[in-house]
């Protein structure tokens, strides 16, 4: 199975994720984008996600909810602002829990030998916002989230 | 009159400008965000500046349409992602003619015996992307259109 790679240079605002999955571009894009399949692939298996809005379109909103087994919910949203079927995505992130705290998604999906390669970068409002995700775990939920995805994609 | 302060660190991916208006912060915020005074102080004096859409609410569109004197426009656009009047201000800004390269801005207002401290924040997706801001003339457009919104503010 591919690794996570993370990179996070000290004093940037900047967490870039990649990884490589054994699925051609125009698979990988669409899965990521449909709706109907974020609940099997996005968050930690321990949590419900269901899929409140996802106009992907440029302008366009998207909001999850997670659920956990105590029934607390979470909620995240942003808004997309670059479709690029199937090379690129730009789109806000925001946790509801945190609402101003808003991070500036780029994906790129690049096709080698049949391969994709996801590079994901976040950039931050400020440095302190970037170091408090990387010590909120989120590595460990982004591989998660990948693994889940790269099973989807085997289907 | 207070001059314009850029601070842009080498390798970063952030602008921070900022500077002190002569008016309390409640009428500096509320003079920034009224769609009918934007075309009385956004950009240069030379081109015409035109609202599309402002409309200022969590999640609401900005558009605005610069014309130069030979009728050519430039469009520029945004969503707000925080609305806390009088302190804060979140939202992304996108130039039309280099569509998916987007900024995240994160405008401050402090209050400081009557004065107005506005701190602005862009980050960028990349630090080329910040580079290529920096040399575009961005801080004499800045300082052109802060000047502006000073003789407004004397009104």
């Amino acid at each position: 199975m591919s690794k996570l790679n993370v990179v996070a240079e000290a004093g940037t605002h900047e967490i870039v994720i990649s990884r490589t999955f054994n699925a051609p571009r125009e698979l990988v894009f669409k899965t990521m984008t449909d709706p109907n399949l974020i609940p099997q692939w996005w968050g930690p298996k321990n949590l419900t996600t269901a899929v409140d809005k996802m106009d992907v379109k440029m302008g366009g909103v998207w909001r999850y909810v997670q659920r956990d087994a105590n029934g607390n919910e979470y909620g995240f949203r942003g808004v997309y602002h670059q479709i690029n079927a199937p090379e690129r995505l730009v789109f806000t992130f925001e946790w509801e829990g945190m609402p101003g705290h808003i991070l500036l998604e780029t994906v790129t999906f690049e096709e080698v030998d049949g391969k994709t390669i996801i590079t994901d970068s976040s950039v931050f409002q400020s440095v302190a916002d970037r170091d408090g995700m990387l010590q909120s775990g989120m590595e460990e939920g982004a591989t998660e989230s990948w693994d889940r995805l790269e099973e989807l994609l085997k289907q």
